[in-house]
């Protein structure tokens, strides 16, 4: 990143491109510096280093790390799947419930367990589940590779067709092919960041172009193991190998953090289309006539609101300007920024099948339920009080914070009683009616808002902390 | 709370006289209305709401409960001790740790083994342990009844000894012994109603009334259970009473959640006043020469500093304005009023003696911890943006607020680049030099705060979730 910035007569500081690379590696986009400031060599640069810090590719370095150690050392195949998960460190742990639906599918593979019994030889097993991997990491190169090219080319397509976004690129002294190889690359990889200085604000009457983005993002994070799963299975159906066959029944000793079973995968897509679900609805309902989406027609305004909560997990482009938006979609957005790309719903149906050990792991899981579910309620009750006051939260942003929503809510929720008051000089128009009172902060909500913080201080009060706290924290 | 108020210009709403009573009862505080509207029956129907919903009367009315029950049935000593506990639901179970830290102390009673393994006949047995009981009851209402007293009458010698507070009264037209205990009974339930409308910021230069209310608020709640086994203790050691060293002995028995063993007692004491120690020296070192602490001496305001931290974890009495206090401090408050009060720190030391199902629940539990971390850190991330960035947030409070702050953090976090942007516009003293740009709100700020942000992003990049999040949810 030390190449010469494009435009001229601003030269960033040297802290700033640093944490532009940063940002870059980490797949963050957060940005200290605009854009269009960044020379083409330096977009070269930024897409090589979003590339190599994307999710996809580093799992595709830890599986051939992980294949170079299995070719090394040829312990018995049961230590041999130990070391080749333990190796794997750069791989996110999302095979957490894998484990306990993998029991469900055990008994339907009487051909490995042949093999795994009388496979003792060191030679006969392993070669088939070696080329098994090397065949994992085939299909993770071209899946990456297929992606690339036909997003690249189809945001190629678009620019060349639409003379909108055409005149944009020319107006930024953006190359065409620059623009899709840096848009695709950050938009698989998730990192976020657009060579224009307004992010995709500026495409967003270019819903054909959003919608090209949509998949991209998705198929390179959230929705990458039941895609690649998915792949799988049709190489499977239509090259009869026995090595795709080998990944999917065997798919938790590959090494591979990605590789999920089926019901596994299904239930994170359906993780990953609820979550979009419900933010595009909460979007859609709130900010639909606001300035938010000023100037844009009702198609717009959806293919918008779908890309602006597709993005919310983990990719973060953004259509809409988020100071402007609603402080209710802002601390969903909050929450859903917090999820892992893994977050998984599974109905405890699901967990109750496994039969060994469960009853131990059963009363802990309810317990750690417990956590999870003090914490949402309490950001359920933030969103609520924010959307009955986000009248006043818009003409008075100094008192009517949700930092000063926040405070009031975890008060009531600890029967503390903490509040920030409301002060009449904090108005930003003043009002002449407006006095001074010593009374909270909720004195000043609507009796809706009121009555929601009635349900906290009982739900604070009746709580009974059930759960433990970690090992050395006790907050029971 | 259908009484007149005593201000006869001002009728509250019905609603917010019923929030009163709701926020009186679950010793919450929060207020709607101002204190001083209500008249002498109202304040006195008050403190009775108070005193019946405060946690040392619950959990006394919960004791009696099980000692109703215990005399009812009559079964083995064994499941009588389960029905106690399972009975006893009004008292937060403070207890978990306990059957470990219990198993430490079994040794060491070879007088309640032997009732044990010999009291098998229903009467003999059952007769110490019912009395003990019954004790207990004794002991609890007695530290009640002692503590109100004293608390009383301590703060009415204070008020008639000073005639700055009695001043103070007298303008507001309460009475003294209405005052003194109203205020007592307040701070012993951690309720944190006063009956000022300044709440006890009227009484920032009172410093020895704060030093009276200090040792009730802790007495009442966070410091009780120790406060209870040290009384108990005492008694056993000056009666020499069997029921005492009973007690002591079988607290678990008991069927009382605030009844402890003696290390957790002490691990208790020492979290309280470890927390108590954090927030005041954040608050000294933030505030000491700003104008929150504006006209107090030295000695004052470490006496309003020490009262103000005090109340933060449960009672939420203020001596300082909360509206003009750092962000950094008021985080640091919103954690602490979300911890419970039983929060208590034990090094995995203690849980490592536990020898029978350690191995089972060691895993488990050092992935709860990883949950733990996980949000702690992010909450410390938050704190120490806001000290570095604390000028603008004063000067600039549109742009630098928490929850932009909150965003960037859990957008790095999160990898995810979402951003609240920096708006020219929403500057209070507009800045003929700021031209509005693209790059995100981190960008503006200081060089510390990025560097932050760049440990945020590697520390969300590399965290590689371990952790299990729940039964249905699975976040990792
Ligand atoms: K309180
Ligand atoms: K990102």
């Amino acid at each position: 990143m030390v190449s010469k910035p494009r435009t001229a007569w601003f030269r960033p500081k040297d802290f700033d491109m640093f944490f532009t690379s940063v940002s870059a590696t980490t797949v963050s986009s957060m940005s200290t510096i605009e854009m269009e400031v960044f020379s083409h060599t330096q977009l070269i640069i930024m897409t090589i280093l979003m590339f190599v810090g994307g999710e996809v590719f580093t799992s595709f370095l830890g599986l051939q790390f992980a294949r170079s150690k299995f070719l090394k050392n040829c312990p018995s195949s049961d230590q041999n799947s130990v070391t080749l998960v333990n190796l794997n460190h750069s791989v996110p742990k999302c095979t957490n419930p894998v484990n306990q639906i993998e029991l469900d599918l055990e008994k339907e593979k009487p051909e490995t367990n042949t093999l795994d019994e009388n496979g003792n030889k060191c030679l006969g097993f392993d070669s088939l589940k070696y080329s098994s991997i090397k065949f994992l990491g085939y299909v993770v190169l071209g899946y990456l590779f297929v992606v690339h090219l036909i997003g690249s080319t189809l945001v190629s397509l678009y620019i060349s067709l639409f003379p909108s976004a055409r005149k944009v690129l020319k107006d930024k002294g953006l190359e065409t092919l620059t623009f899709s190889v840096f848009t695709t690359v950050s938009s698989f990889t998730n990192c976020g960041f657009v060579p224009t200085n307004e992010n995709m604000i500026v495409f967003k009457k270019n819903s054909g172009l959003l919608l090209l983005l949509i998949p991209q993002i998705l198929m390179g994070n959230t929705l990458y193991p039941p895609c690649l799963l998915f792949l799988i299975w049709v190489l499977k159906k239509t090259t009869k190998r026995e090595e795709f066959r080998y990944i999917l029944m065997n798919y938790g000793d590959m090494g591979y953090g990605h590789l999920l079973s089926g019901p596994h995968a299904l239930l994170l897509a359906m993780t990953v289309f609820g979550f979009i679900l419900i933010q595009f609805l909460l979007l859609c309902s709130m900010e639909w006539s606001s300035q938010v989406m000023d100037g844009l027609n009702s198609y717009q305004k959806i293919i918008g609101s779908l890309f602006q909560t597709v993005n919310s997990r983990h990719t973060g482009e953004s259509v809409f300007d988020l100071s402007t938006i609603s402080s209710a979609i802002l601390v969903l957005f909050v929450v859903m920024m917090y999820l892992p790309p893994c977050t998984t719903f599974i109905p405890p149906k699901l967990h109750e099948k496994v039969s060994d050990n469960g009853k131990q792991s059963r009363k802990k899981t309810f317990m750690e339920c417990l956590i999870f579910s003090q914490l949402s309620y309490l950001v359920i009750f933030i969103i609520l009080i924010c959307i009955t006051e986000r009248q006043k939260m818009k003409e008075d942003p100094l008192n009517f914070n949700v930092l000063n929503v926040t405070v009031e809510v975890i008060s009531a929720y600890g029967n503390v009683g903490f509040t920030t008051g409301y002060s009449c000089k904090r108005q930003l128009k003043p009002d002449s009616l407006c006095i001074d009172t010593w009374y909270g902060f909720v004195g000043r909500w609507s009796t809706m808002g009121k009555s929601i913080l009635i349900i906290v201080m009982f739900f604070g009060r009746l709580k009974k902390f059930s759960m433990k706290g970690g090992q050395a924290w006790n907050l029971s």
